[in-house]
């Protein structure tokens, strides 16, 4: 299993009560050569702190929340947005994880036009710094907080407007599993596959924004969906995004070490 | 809007606190005609009770979990079901709604694959005894407790196997609003559309299971979602299902009124 664990990627919010430079030396000492950091805790430096201890950043998480109620407000969003590929390409990531939103007053519709047009608005620069957008289908019951494009067909029927090498999906086994068309989506998606994540999906389920498991604690069939991430032909990082508090009820090390395990053993 | 509240039903759960003979006194007392009882809740002269009180029953919840680890116990849950129909058929309504079920071991396909023939099992006794099945989609969030069945298309493909006035589906405003796919796939829907309900759902949602608004309440666009399930052709009762604790907070009169009030303004 050696070639898998070289492609572990520990996903900041999975410790989210410790700071970068205590997850950066949590990760190197248990032998982990990826991090997907998250811009509110980048400091100045983050980028050689993850390079001196030998780290590679896999995404940058996040940018997106394109909706919002007024013109002027779309535009405060697209300038964080270009500030978040900036710090992508800071860090060393040529990958932007895109968290699209919610409906700012219900408008379903009018939310979802705003995202694509939010999209538009940032590729170009995207590309011009050397950064890809990933657009991440949240599970629906996020809906309300965090985005209004849910499927994994909708997040292509947006990546597909756009050049392959500029915009693509992020497949999370949370927010998709569930899904009857996620074979047939997948098959489709080909190269638009720009990275996959996995944690677990608990019954009962905690909570719907911080209530995952770790990698064999749920009842996601993660080999299965593995296999159809392969078949993509993805070889990229794997990150491991496991958000649930009850993470830092453990130490730094033996996180990490629940993490590797899990990894290795259920996905 | 005299027209509209003709069309209001009771669904029962929205009163899981009370009994059944509660639950119509208080139906009655506020004019409102229909009522969807749950099987949980039914005793012997149920369907009198109903009758006397000048109510009508516009479905019964619930038949259907049809996945089960043993050919055995799905033999059990096949029974069931023919005793639902039975049940359904008593109360005097010619509606069984199905609630499909969770795969017993994480294997959804599987899963799907016993729901399908729990139906073609079903149905067959179903029509025989002058009763329709109503293949509820459930929100996704549910999959692990509730169903397998998530999307309106996946009921629509079931159903689609069967005679079009034997077995359709259930539209649930709540289950199904976040859905890219719905307006296409109420278009196609038609006649299939056994029955329409409606709640709200609240940002944010302070339960997965049992966390449901009142209309008006939440971000659901219920009069747009309305005119297009109105498009299908559908006239018959609408329910109210907003399962909520809350709810018990109310005495039965107040309950009766917030939903007669919330219906005609907000759905």
């Amino acid at each position: 299993m050696s070639a898998d664990l070289a492609r572990l990627s520990f996903n900041q919010i999975t410790a989210d009560h410790l700071d970068l430079d205590q997850v950066i030396e949590a990760c190197a000492g248990a032998g982990i050569g990826w991090i997907a950091p998250w811009r509110h805790k980048l400091g100045p430096g983050a980028c050689e702190q993850i390079r001196a201890a030998g780290l590679r950043a896999s995404s940058l998480c996040r940018g997106g929340f394109f909706p919002a109620p007024s013109a002027a407000e779309r535009r405060d969003r697209d300038a964080d947005n270009r500030a978040a590929v900036d710090e992508a390409a800071a860090v060393g990531t040529d990958l932007l994880v895109l968290v699209c939103g919610p409906a700012p007053d219900g408008d379903l519709g009018a939310a979802r036009n705003q995202v694509l047009e939010g999209i538009e608005t940032l590729a170009p620069y995207a590309t011009e710094h050397g950064v890809r957008l990933g657009i991440e289908p949240l599970h629906p019951m996020m809906i309300g907080e965090r985005s209004v494009v849910v499927t994994l067909a909708q997040a292509l029927d947006l990546a597909e407007r756009f050049d392959a090498a500029a915009v693509g999906v992020v497949v999370d086994a949370y927010h998709v599993w569930w899904d009857p068309e996620l074979e047939r989506q997948l098959a489709r998606a080909g190269e638009r596959v720009f990275a996959y994540h996995v944690s677990d999906w608990l019954v009962p389920t905690p909570d719907l924004l911080a209530g995952r498991g770790m990698m064999g604690d749920g009842v996601i069939d993660l080999p299965r969906l593995r296999g159809h991430v392969d078949a993509t032909g993805y070889e990229g990082p794997i990150e491991v995004e496991v958000i649930n508090p009850a993470n830092a009820e453990l130490s730094a090390a033996e996180l990490m070490a629940t993490v590797r395990r899990s990894f290795v053993e259920s996905s």
